[in-house]
Parts: structure tokens; sequence; C-alpha cells
């Protein structure tokens, strides 16, 4: 591998600290690192690199040690450095070309950087031209990447104004845009599912698929962070980047090769050919929330406008549920269901392929039920895996037909490790390859198809919020988005256990 | 229910008490019996209705009693009746129908028989007529049915003759030749498995389907019976009836409705649509084998012609593997498999669906494997089941796919009792529907497509006949039938354990 030193901006701040270190740590004992390697902290706190070696890697509980030897520890402790900055101020940023240069000479890195802005996203227009204007964007010395976290804007406008920003600087090649979604096994998991099987291939489209949900639930509320989900909600906080890429996954056409390009290309074929949702029809297709104060198990849970930092009248959505089409020759006709939400009854992600049932009814004579409307649930969190449900006869005479569960658990595939998805996308990025990196075009794409929906709301401020009481899955107008048959969401339930299947369908 | 007298002609025979009075004890328990109900036993032995009764029932250690109660065991009890006559004497049959007079008078049957001929098959050709002469074929006075066991002659011409004779005294839908593989859950569930499921209707053809094994295996040899299963032979014990049967259930059109007529048209006109194999090509397509001795785990198992019974220089077959195919529009070009055997390795009854790779392979560029090929296993016994084994992306970089199993166990389904496969065809019987039971047309045309095997071993003595140590896989040989991919059979595993799925594939 390429020798590089990798950069972190915001190097004190929390997902240095839990995702971004660890990762590296993690990559570094499995020897997954380039021979000549160094990472670099900026930020405006004051280190010395020994004191940064101290603080972020000795003392961090979100590292683990214990499995590493002595040699792992040390060997990882030298490769770490630190530079304090104003990043707000253009002349600081020599400080970092000239540290840069140090550890060129002191690790052999010849100039490869990859910049990982893991700061405040009004960082990601201040930090790039400053970078660029020492050099620091200079492909011809070495390879220059720049890696940068949600949100990629905040409504279209934003967004293209953002990649505009950054493309002035850097070339769409070298600006990763970090999706940790796409990092997870289960999301990598779905294009092979999909394109590897016999069994599975032939049926992926119109033909023989009813309609596709995909839930992402999460069990807690804001927490502390209600001042920042206030200027987010679900909307922008989930569904425009994670679930539209996850959508695309399941929804793509075959990449021509399994290259970043390709892959990109279809995402952004997809994304184009969504049928767009008009301001008009906002309240036909798509349903928002907020949680109300209720008691679970003897706990009270606060609503979501207690909670400390929320506005009293906030009608930021704390959950989303959007149904869509996609106008293409695949998926004609096919219904696509997306929700989320905070405080629903149980963490999960979670898409469910309904197929249709076959086309006639074999054993018309009989009184009984002889079609069986099959399943895929495809578990990305937690526990991943894969469960079919379909029908089989019931013991006895006559063909009655009862559904039955066979499921996979990812877990069960090899003793081997799996890696956390911040862990690949790093490695992805250190080897260059950006195929599970967004592209500037898709995000844009998937900002157009969000755009209405957010002007909707900000346009109409009497467009419905729907209450619905922590703990529970939702307003019970997201029903309502089913005019057809199942005439409701599939719920997935609440824990997958290896002796039960995923649940009782 | 119609009321009903259940004559079994054989009464003292190994099946009647390991099978038949067992079956309709059961049936008894579970109130599943006709109202105005009485037994018949006949055959040669000297019996009084209560000796019989002592006999057959309460000394009777297959018969399971521990869980009845007195009433249950007393009331079956009963209705046991016995009338010893000599079968070959047209006489004697005259006891029959004046003992029939009397138990209709006694249980209000109405005339109403069933005559089940659990002899041996010289007698169907003898009692037929002799009931016949007594009226009691006679359909204007009560319904009468006759059920025989295989086999159904011992090749074409006999078969024809035998159905001949049969019809004389009997319409056809009086007639009932029960096949008991078709009694097993698991083979009524094939036409469920196909037809009531979105996910596998579509695929059940050649477009998609690659090729299709059926393997039924016996750890045993022959045993005591070698006099008897010398004038038989795989081809006749198993293959004519039972496997062809199942590949019915596999292979067959959607039937116009679920009932006896239907299905078992579909059953003859799949049977005309398998391309014969001429006595010329028996070579190409036919595999025939014969255990040897050998010692397995430190136990020296005799070689089929040390057997008891079994001629020195024997050439009948104890395993049989025939390659053909279906010339029809679902399945031209699909080669099947089918093989069966006495001491192969485990008892096992197994259906491999091999399915298609995908049409093109995604990631061209990965030198890793991108494609896997599914298959399906239909396990009919024992611990009947479900297994897929598919692809899954193996977890790390890149898009290497590894095949996984999901299963499903046929005993998962339902805390309810799985009914015997006798107990299910009496049943049937008993209430009038022959969907299970084999036609006489069907019959013929399975000993159409096995005549030329039978001619061409007969006529060139020097067909070969391969040797294979007891306790192995069959001869080597018999992979000499894949001339195309997977050039090998897949084997079974031995044992089905919920925690490991069906085995590694």
């Amino acid at each position: 591998m390429e020798p590089l030193v990798f950069v972190i901006f915001g190097a004190s701040g929390d997902l240095a600290k839990r995702k971004l270190l660890p990762s590296l740590f993690q990559a570094h004992k499995a020897g997954n690192l380039p021979q000549n390697f160094a990472i670099l902290g900026v930020s405006r706190t004051s280190f010395s690199d020994e004191s940064f070696r101290a603080k972020a890697f000795t003392d961090n509980l979100h590292i683990k040690k214990e499995d590493a030897s002595q040699e792992q520890i040390r060997s990882f402790a030298r490769m770490l450095y630190y530079q304090a900055i104003d990043t707000s101020k253009k002349e600081d940023y020599v400080k970092v070309k000239d540290k840069l240069s140090k550890l060129d000479e002191l690790h052999q890195t010849k100039c490869n950087y990859i910049f990982y802005l893991s700061t405040p996203p009004w960082l990601y227009e201040i930090i790039p031209p400053y970078l660029a204007h020492f050099g620091l964007n200079d492909r011809t010395t070495g390879s220059k990447r720049l890696v940068i976290e949600k949100p990629f804007g905040y409504d279209l406008t934003s967004a293209k104004d953002l990649n505009g920003k950054l493309q002035q600087h850097f070339e769409e090649d070298q600006i990763f845009r970090i999706d940790h979604y796409l990092g997870k096994e289960t999301v990598q998991n779905l294009l092979v599912t999909r394109f590897a099987n016999g069994i599975f291939e032939p049926l992926w489209n119109r033909n023989f698929i009813d309609h596709i949900e995909i839930t992402a639930a999460e069990s807690i509320g804001v927490g502390n962070r209600g001042g920042y989900y206030d200027h987010s909600g679900a909307l922008r906080d989930m569904f425009q980047n994670h679930l539209l890429m996850v959508m695309a996954q399941i929804a793509m056409e075959p990449p021509t090769s399994g290259n970043a390009k390709s892959i990109r290309a279809e995402t952004v074929k997809l994304f184009e050919s969504i049928r767009p949702i008009t301001e008009e029809e906002v309240s036909k297709y798509v349903v928002r929330g907020q949680y109300l104060a209720s008691t679970i198990n003897g706990e009270l849970l606060k609503g979501y406008r207690e909670e400390e930092g929320v506005p009293e009248h906030s009608k930021t959505e704390t959950y989303l549920a959007v149904k869509f089409f996609i106008d293409n020759w695949r998926w004609a006709g096919v219904p696509f269901y997306v929700r989320t939400g905070k405080r629903l009854p149980t963490k999960v992600t979670e898409i469910t392929v309904s197929f249709k049932a076959p086309p006639h009814t074999l054993f018309r004579n009989q009184k009984e039920i002889f079609q069986s409307q099959n399943k895929m649930i495809i578990r990305i969190q937690p526990d991943e895996g894969l469960l079919l449900n379909f029908g089989m006869k019931v013991p006895g005479d006559g063909f009655r037909v009862k559904n039955v569960n066979m499921d996979f658990h990812y877990s069960d595939l090899a003793n081997q490790y799996i890696p956390d998805a911040y862990e690949r996308l790093i490695l992805d990025c250190i080897k260059g390859d950006a195929t599970l990196y967004a592209r500037g075009e898709s995000v844009e794409a998937a900002w157009a198809f969000v755009d209405p929906i957010l002007n909707a709301w900000k346009n109409d401020p009497e467009q419905k919020l729907f209450g619905y009481p922590a703990g529970t899955w939702g307003p019970d107008n997201s029903d309502m988005l089913f005019d057809t048959w199942p005439f409701s969401w599939h719920d997935p339930c609440p824990a997958l256990t290896k002796e039960h299947n995923f649940c009782e369908l």
C-alpha cells in the first residue's frame, strides 16, 4: 500500500475518539495499514505529540488495548502526532504543511495525505480552501484525499453550493463523502444477495415483488443533542442520506463492474428515477411525527418538546414515513415504503421485501388457504441476517398452508472478524477505493427528491405533524400510506434470537 | 363419514401387525374413524373374534396403548372381527359375505366395504374375482373399494395384465394402489412448496434450474429378505414406484384442481413425457451395482451374494442410478438424476434442486469468486425439512462470495401430530379420496419407461454390474452419468442436526 499521512481535523473531538482512532488501531493490529504511515491530529486544543498520544490513545477507553501486544501498542503510539491550529485562520495552515513535511521525512510518506474533516459542517467550506492555499491539494506531489462526514448540505441549494466550493479546490475523485451505513457488511451484502444468487436475481423486479419496506428505528430519543437535532430532523438526519443509500443497494440496476465509478453511476441513475413528490403531494406520500411523553415499563419518557435544547413549539419531525415509486423498467408500479424514527419500540434497521402471491390458487376447490405471501427480511442491524418467510403444508389432509421461517445469521458465516463500518471505510479510503463513498451528483439527486418535502413543511406551517407516544411504532396515520394490501407496516420484532428465528410473522 | 367395514386380507401377516392395525388405532384415538365402523380380519389362520382381538391388538406391541384411555382400548377392540378362510378357494368367500352381512347389522355399515389386500401379490389376481363372484364388488348396494400394495406387476406386460384383471371386476375408481411414499407429509408438501410460494413457483423450470437429483439411500442390506429381493432389485423395488412418484411431484404441471382426477392426470402426462431410454442407451444412462463385503467401524458387512437366499452368481442390482430427461416445455434440457441403493452410508431420501448460476458475473474485474450455485435440498426422510444453500458476501473488502445455508425443519411447523404415511393413506381411502393413490395408467407409464432397462439387462447378460463396498455411496461409475457440471452426485450428509443445518455443502 501507498505510504500515507492520515490527518484528522477535529482530533480532540468525539468522533475521533469513539470511531476514527479505534478503527485505525484495529487496522494496525490486523496489519492492514501501510508500512509507511502516520496519523496527524489537528485541532484547536493545545497538545504536544506526547500528550496527544496519552489523551487520544493511551487514555482512550474506546480503544481496546487488552488483546493487543505491547509492541502493537507502542508502534501505534509512535505513529501519532499532533498540531494545534486555529482552523478558521488561514495562516495557521502553514503549521500543518510544515508538520506534514517533517512526517514525510520521518515516515517516508511521500506527500500522500488524507484530510479527514471530523469537524462541524461549517468548516467544510473553510478548511479545503486553506489547505489548497498551501498547496496541500496538489496531486502532482502525491495523492491528496478529503474525507467529509454528513450533513452534505441541509437542502438542495446548500448541497450544490457545498459541492461547488469543495470542487474548486479538490477534484470529485479526491472527495470522499462518508456514509457509515455503506460501510456495514449487510449493506454491501445486498448487492451480493441480489446478483450472486440464481434463486434471487430472477425475482428482483416488478413481476415478482409486491412492495418493499425499509424501517430504521431507534429506541432512544434525542438525549442531550436536542439543540442540534432540532435543526435537522429525521428527513435530513436519516432519510436523505443513509436510507436512500440503502434503498439504492436494493433497487439499482447491475453495475457494469464492481468499481466505484460503475456503482456510483448506478446510484445516480436510480435517484434520478425516483418519481418526484411535489409539494402538493407531500401530505399524501409523507407522514411526519414527533414523540410524546409516555410511560414504558414504569419509566417516564420525555416528549420531544420537553427535551433539553428543543423549542417549546418545535415542528421538527422525529419520525418520518415516505411512500414513493421508482419510475424505471424494473420497478414500475412497486411501492417503496421507508420509515425512520426515534423513540420507537426497538433499535433495528430492516428491509422487508414482500413478494407477490403466486398467480393462481392451485387448489381452488379447497376452502382452506392455499397461498403464501412470501417475505424476505434483510436485517441490517443488529444481528445482521436474512430471513425467508414462505408457505409450507400443514400436516394432515387437504392442502392448508402455513407460513414458516428460515433464517441465516451473518455472524454464522465465518469465525472471522467482521470489520466495523468506520474501519472498513477508512481502509477503503487509504487504498483510494471510493466504491462505498457517495458521489456529489448522487447527494444532489437525493436532495432534489427531498427538497419539495422540506419546502412543503416550510411553506405550509399547517402541514400535519402527528404525535406518537414514545415507545410506539410512530403515528397510526403512517399506515395510511398503505392504500393497498397489506394496509400496514411490517413491524420488526424486538429481538432476533437464534432459537426462534426472527419472529413469528 | 360414511359407515364402513374395513376388511384386511392377510390379517395375521406382518404389514397388518406393523402398520395397518396401529394406524387404525391411531385414527380411532384421534376420533378420525367413521362412527359406524368395523374391522374384519381375514386369513387362513384360525381365530375367533376374541382370539384375534388378543393376538392382533392386545398383544401387538406395535400398537401403542400407553397413552390411550381404557375406553379407547375397549371400543377399538369391540370393532375387531375375524373370519378364517382359504383365500385360494372360491367357495370360502361366502363366509366373508355372511360375516359382512352380520357386521352390517351390528354396526349399521350399510354394505360399504374396503378390501385391503395385505397379501402376496399373486393373490391380487385371485381375491378380486372371488369377491366379485359373491357380489362383493357391487356398488349399487354400497361403496366397495379395493386397496392393493406394490408390486403392481413386475414389468409392463404383467402390469397391464394385472390392471386388466382387476378392472374386470372393479372400476378404476374403486382400485386404490397404495404407495406409502405418497403418504409422507414431505412428499405432499412438494406441491405446496412449488405452487404456493411466490419465490419458488417462478423459478421452477428450465430457465432457472440446472439439474435435479433424487437420492433414496438405505444403510441396511437385504437382511433375511434376500430370497424375495433377488427377484425384485432396486429398479422394481424403489425406482419404478416410489421414486418416479416423488419425481412426479417435483416435475408435474400445476393440476387444474386439487382433486384426485387432476393430480393423477398430471402424473400420467408427466410419465408420458419422460424421454424413453432405449435398450441400446441403457449403458449410457443407467448404472447398476451390487454391494460387496466390507468392514465398517470394525464390523464385517456381508456382500449381497453372501446374504441368505441370494444365488451365488446373482446379477440383481442393489444399487441403481438413472439419468433421464423430461421432454416437455418446462423441463427441456434439464437432466434428472435418480439413485437408490442398499448398504449406502446412511438412510436418507433427499431431493437436490440445483439452480443455474446468475447469467453474468457482476464483478468481473475482481479475481474472486462472485457467483453462487444455489441449491434447494428437500429432505423427505428422516427429519423432514428444507434447506437453501446460497451465496453471501464474505466480510471484508472486495465481493468474495461464500455459500451458506438456511434451513427449515418440518417438525418445527406445529406442535401437532404428524400422521404416519399409512395412517394418512388409510384415512384417505376411508373418505374415498384417491389423490395420493396411483392410477393404473400411471403405473403402466412408469413400467413403460422401466421396461427397456429390464430388457437390456435380461437380453445382454454382459451388461455391466458394478460392485461397491457396503457402506459407500455406490459404484464410482455412477458419477459418469454427470457428463456436465457438477460431474458428481451431491451426497447427503449423514445427519441433519438443528444446530448445524443440514451439512456443509
